[in-house]
């Protein structure tokens, strides 16, 4: 749960840096970004901005916003009634971003994980990500990113969006954002 | 068919059109730039600059890169061994596009046509997108567009790409560029 005056700030905070990095949105857009504070109400640690262009039946575009440090939770995206799951590309726009996956952990890894329970990170293969770079992840693949010190901008293409089937590590997480 | 010296101009100048926006993309990007003239000859008039970020057998993403006036071809995605044709949302980043396509036609179009073959461009509803702005084609719909006098730069957010399997109006053009 995240107030109202967190919420509008978040907003307000996401537009500056779509403007930093010369993204220009509508009007219409700029009513719509989505705050992700994961349910688990510290969005400046754990919380992703969200503004999605295009959802359909068959892909999906979405530019992400974080601030400095925030983390994206770790979550899958698993097959939903028999078709794959969501397979996704990050494409680093602006700032820097820790992507983490499995395989052979980093020996140091630039990200600090978040404080959270037990069970919520659990990958620490590492990707770094700088602008315009990129990295696709296949479907069910569990994942969290970080971004780095300037905050990120993230776009993301990817086949059809279902956030609600998403399967996150930590099982307070609830994907809905709700604001006071 | 180009010559390498009109392939490299038009490299460098579309380098140039991802700098004012503000684009990054890396150095092996950089090599990869494709200059695609239709087959016709005439890249100025016809024509488009297209940085693919990638293109998997479920989802693509595209920067187009277009110069004064340069336009798109008519053309079509069809359904393919059975799959559904690519769908695409043109997303204008950076100048303006007219964009055409099946319905009423505009009485008076902001796009000039394009000296070509009888039947080479045969729709006229008009779609204008500045900056911001993006529109999604359903399969195998008929379209062309052009850019405005500062150019444009369209990001294109796709199903997978599979340019062999497109069909344009003009029998004349030859989807694959032969550099000279």
């Amino acid at each position: 749960m995240i107030s109202r005056k967190e919420y509008e700030n978040a907003v307000v905070r996401t537009l500056g840096y779509f403007e930093k990095a010369g993204i220009v949105i509508t009007d219409e857009e700029k009513t719509r970004i989505e705050i992700a504070d994961f349910g688990l109400g510290r969005l400046e640690k754990e919380g992703l901005e969200i503004l999605t262009y295009v959802n359909t039946e068959r892909c999906c575009a979405k530019e992400l916003v974080m601030f400095p440090g925030q983390t994206c939770c770790e979550h899958r995206h698993p097959d939903v009634n028999g078709r794959p799951g969501k397979e996704e590309t990050f494409r680093c726009r602006y700032g820097e971003v820790y992507l983490y996956i499995e395989g052979v952990p980093a020996r140091h890894i630039k990200a600090t994980v978040p404080d959270a329970g037990a069970g919520a990170y659990t990958v620490f293969h590492e990707i770094c990500l700088y602008p315009g770079e990129q990295f696709t992840l296949p479907p069910d693949t569990l994942h969290w990113f970080q971004a780095g010190p300037l905050g990120a901008i993230v776009s993301e293409f990817s086949t059809s969006s279902v956030d609600e089937a998403d399967i996150f590590s930590d099982k307070n997480v609830q994907r809905e954002t709700i604001i006071e």
